[in-house]
């Protein structure tokens, strides 16, 4: 295959939503610097995460395969040693694979233990971060509470701030996480009333552009070397605070209607109604919560655009846009009051559909340039993507890798086929849901499979549910028990059962060698089924079962 | 838990077919000591494999997970590391876990390498040899031809022959897999045509009781700390060929007639088809090769029977019998010409359906002693019910272990629950049919959903197979097309996408750790949805939020 790029830009934001951005729709929240990446590249209307939260979503992007292929469900389910992950695809082809960000990665120390591999090497760093080499780490959430720090690890960026000037033991926390409170107090970034607070820190030192200047630092050091750098964002995810000025950059008035009708809430599934039942969907039911929230929320999405803005002025200065791969995407969405819910975690478009921008240097790209694409893209695509950006085939990885390349979409060439269904899951056993419906940590999932028109969510042991995306782009209709839908219904699930029944951990040999193996037995002098000579060919025969050079002994 | 019992002897045969032991009703080959040890324990009449041939088999009974959970799906494909195997659940519990004979283990050794684990080390060794510490690994096959050995190892039998005098590269092949042939040739093994003919070494210097004797020396040396052993025997899987007097103890007189009609071959399922035009099927489709290889067959077993009946009067003298719970078992069975067919590989009861036998010295099993149990049991149940002898809970590991402990079914309890359905699976991608078919190696794939009474066969793209074992209990009429059988077909479909969907990956965190976790992010100050101080306890809020104790900074 021919090199189309040199280095990859894998560019994440966390929660953004896929139609928070001027290029995908946004009528308010114009980012121009996104949408110029847009202008140069493909941009993806209908790509979903394999699962709408962080740390399930995430390990399928960098496994590049489905989450129960991967086994890593939730937020701080390990990733089992052994799952290969992006660095292990690029690493043999010369590519230093590293992360400057988030990866919600949660190592497998039982695993490593058990299986002798000293964490502090190279290959157990690599292993406990998610394939990469960790020129930054920080999965941006440095809570602490009665049971202790929520990420053991303490972030490079707190000591940065220290080294500013910014006190404190957790200055993540007092600083970039607090506005001034009244009198001697913080006003902390957990409590929403104060969203609309500038942040104590100072913009150029808030974590957008601290991540990004980081992002440059490392394509400064690395040179003249392949790199394929995962620049991770933490925002425009919670806690929802920004600094000056991106804390009042928008107001109120920019804030779109909640997409949500009262016939959701009459007689919701009951998956549903657990998560409208959620402090965090409450909340956001509340309109003096979301005036607060969407505008901070627009404008830590304003403050990336603008820090991709300086970032890509320096990869143009040093020459990298005529040979580097650009994805801009999110890990899933934010649901902000619509279908009155909170946070992700369900399959509407809001939580499980994200932005998917991807531009490709070489020539050949330049009949799709500026286009929209609404093939049916699942994120477990990147990696092949990737694979075949930098020349490989990633048909020799099909035995493990689930998704497909993009590159023929970036051409603008119609694939000669493409999936019929995008799936999704979503592992609900860690939520108190599970418990509050009485389900077995291993029944509490959700899978999602989508087709160009129609959505379905199986659920047992509670019925599906079922979205018209033709009719009901909105989707506030749930069809899941309509009599008029039981043919989709079985249709889609047909679908997903053939799914369920997929190949997906043969992952020690591939398609190739499986092909060559065949018949290699009797070639190794396992002769089966073989009543006297005359029933295999006479070179496997006379050299090797001693008839014909007889008893020495 | 209560322990049960001190030691684990899990001795297992290669190809032994359920009914060829004279507890299952054969009614020439006369087993006492086998019969004896089922008079002592339960015997299982509904046991299935989880693959009918070998690596794939064994590979679930070690892992005590389903094929398509753990990847190994037919010979010679590695077992990834990672998975964790009975020896990696039982020695933490103190218990040291050995084999003798053979696994069908092929190491992952991309993944070792990647990894950075030394295969010389012990837990490199252990990786590789499917977490046994390899007593003696011996797979049993050590064929040569033009592309070399099959098995690279070279067994330590062949040193030990070559020691008693027996000379040569390949004492195996030369002395205990060939007979005299005319003039100063061997008559190798591997030709049928020689199965009565005796083996040139003699008896007690043959494989089996080669083993037995590894066994007992095993036993010896481990003296009184807790073990498991893996006795797993090669026989009486091909070659077909024996030591006098077992080439002779039985003749043509003794071969049972073959199971099969002639409305079989009419039109037949097109895989059914392919697996029938092989040189294995064709040889056994003639009387002269059944009546040549039949006889030895049994008497390999009559070997192993008369070989267990030195075992257990060792183990009787040493006190073993009293705090050793003891398994029989086989890996798969053997068609031998029924239905048109040799080998194993799909799934009538010949080659799906083992033997097994359970005998539980505790007391507590007394009650069972002697019996028959005809409930769905799968290979998988085997570590569950080894950790529950030694008074591990098993429950502990059912995020892993996807099989159910038998000891309530050794107690003569009848479970609250049991499974409804048995599963098999088959990936016949390395095998030459699957390129007759033009069916891909991932595509290449078989089940077999079985519940009390129907076998249902799911075979993608062709239709699947159905036989109604109440009506047909020798599976002479394939129902798959039958219109009558359309809802059973569809019941049993359900049951099969029910399992597909099953959580097999989530491997790194137990059920009750899953449990334990809900509401920890929490705990640890991770805020979300929250307004206000109003919305969270205080003791989440007021020490960790700054709020109370002043920006002293």
């Amino acid at each position: 295959m021919t090199r189309r790029a040199k280095n990859i830009l894998f560019i994440m934001c966390d929660q953004l939503r896929w139609d928070y951005l001027s290029c995908y729709g946004h009528p308010r929240l114009v980012t121009p610097n996104i949408d110029g990446l847009a202008a140069k590249g493909v941009r993806f209307t209908r790509a979903y995460v394999q699962s709408p939260v962080c740390g399930a979503s995430r390990m399928s992007f960098y496994t590049g395969r489905y989450v129960s292929s991967h086994g890593a469900s939730w937020n701080g389910v390990p990733l089992k040693v052994g799952e290969m992950t992006l660095g292990d695809y690029l690493r043999p082809l010369g590519v230093r694979t590293a992360l400057v960000g988030k990866t919600h990665m949660r190592a497998d120390r039982d695993g490593l233990e058990r299986l002798g591999i000293d964490p502090n090497s190279i290959i157990g760093v690599r292993v406990a971060e998610c394939g990469f080499d960790p020129y930054e780490r920080d999965d941006g959430l440095h809570g602490l509470g009665p049971e202790g720090r929520y990420d053991p690890l303490v972030p490079r960026y707190n000591r940065w701030l220290n080294d500013k000037g910014y006190a404190g033991d957790n200055p993540w926390h007092d600083w970039a996480n607090a506005a001034d409170g009244d009198g001697n107090r913080l006003a902390s970034g957990w409590a929403m009333r104060h969203a609309r607070k500038p942040a104590r820190v100072k913009e150029e030192d808030s974590e957008t552009p601290y991540m990004t200047g980081r992002a440059m630092e490392f394509m400064a050091e690395t040179g003249d070397a392949p790199w394929c750098l995962h620049l991770s964002y933490i925002k425009p995810h919670w806690p929802y605070i920004a600094p000056a000025p991106y804390n009042s950059v928008f107001g109120p008035a920019d804030v779109l209607p909640a997409v949500r009708s009262e016939a959701e809430r009459a007689d919701p599934h009951p998956i549903y109604r657990e998560f409208m039942g959620l402090r965090v969907s409450g909340a956001f039911a509340r309109d003096e919560v979301r005036e607060a929230v969407i505008p901070v929320y627009m404008g830590l999405i304003k403050q990336i655009d603008d820090q991709l803005g300086r970032l890509f002025r320096f990869m143009e200065e040093q020459g990298l846009f005529d040979n580097t791969l650009i994805v801009f995407t999110s890990d899933h969405g934010d649901y902000l009051g619509d279908h009155w819910l909170g946070e992700k975690d369900l399959f509407h478009e809001p939580s499980v559909k994200v932005p998917l921008i991807v531009y490709d240097p070489s020539r050949r790209a330049d009949a799709a340039r500026g286009t929209a694409c609404d093939a049916l893209v699942e994120t477990i695509d990147l990696i092949p993507t990737f694979l075949e950006a930098v020349g490989a085939d990633p048909a020799e990885q099909s035995h493990r890798l689930e998704g497909r390349s993009l590159v023929p979409l970036l051409d603008g060439a119609a694939p000669p086929s493409w999936r019929r269904f995008a799936i999704s899951e979503y592992d609900y056993a860690l939520l108190p849901v599970a418990a509050k419906l009485g389900i077995e940590p291993r029944d509490a999932r959700l899978f999602m499979v989508a087709d160009q028109r129609w959505k379905y969510i199986h659920a047992p042991p509670f019925r599906p549910m079922l979205y018209d995306l033709a009719t009901d782009p909105s989707e506030l209709r749930d069809l899941g028990a309509d009599p008029a839908c039981e043919g989709e219904r079985a249709r889609l699930a047909a679908g997903l059962n053939l799914w369920g029944l997929r190949q997906s951990q043969r992952t020690t040999l591939s398609e190739q060698q499986m092909r060559d193996r065949r018949g290699k037995s009797q070639r190794c002098g396992i002769l089966i089924g073989v009543w006297d000579e005359s029933d295999v060919p006479d070179e496997l025969w006379s050299r090797y079962l001693g008839e014909d050079d007889g008893r020495a002994q």
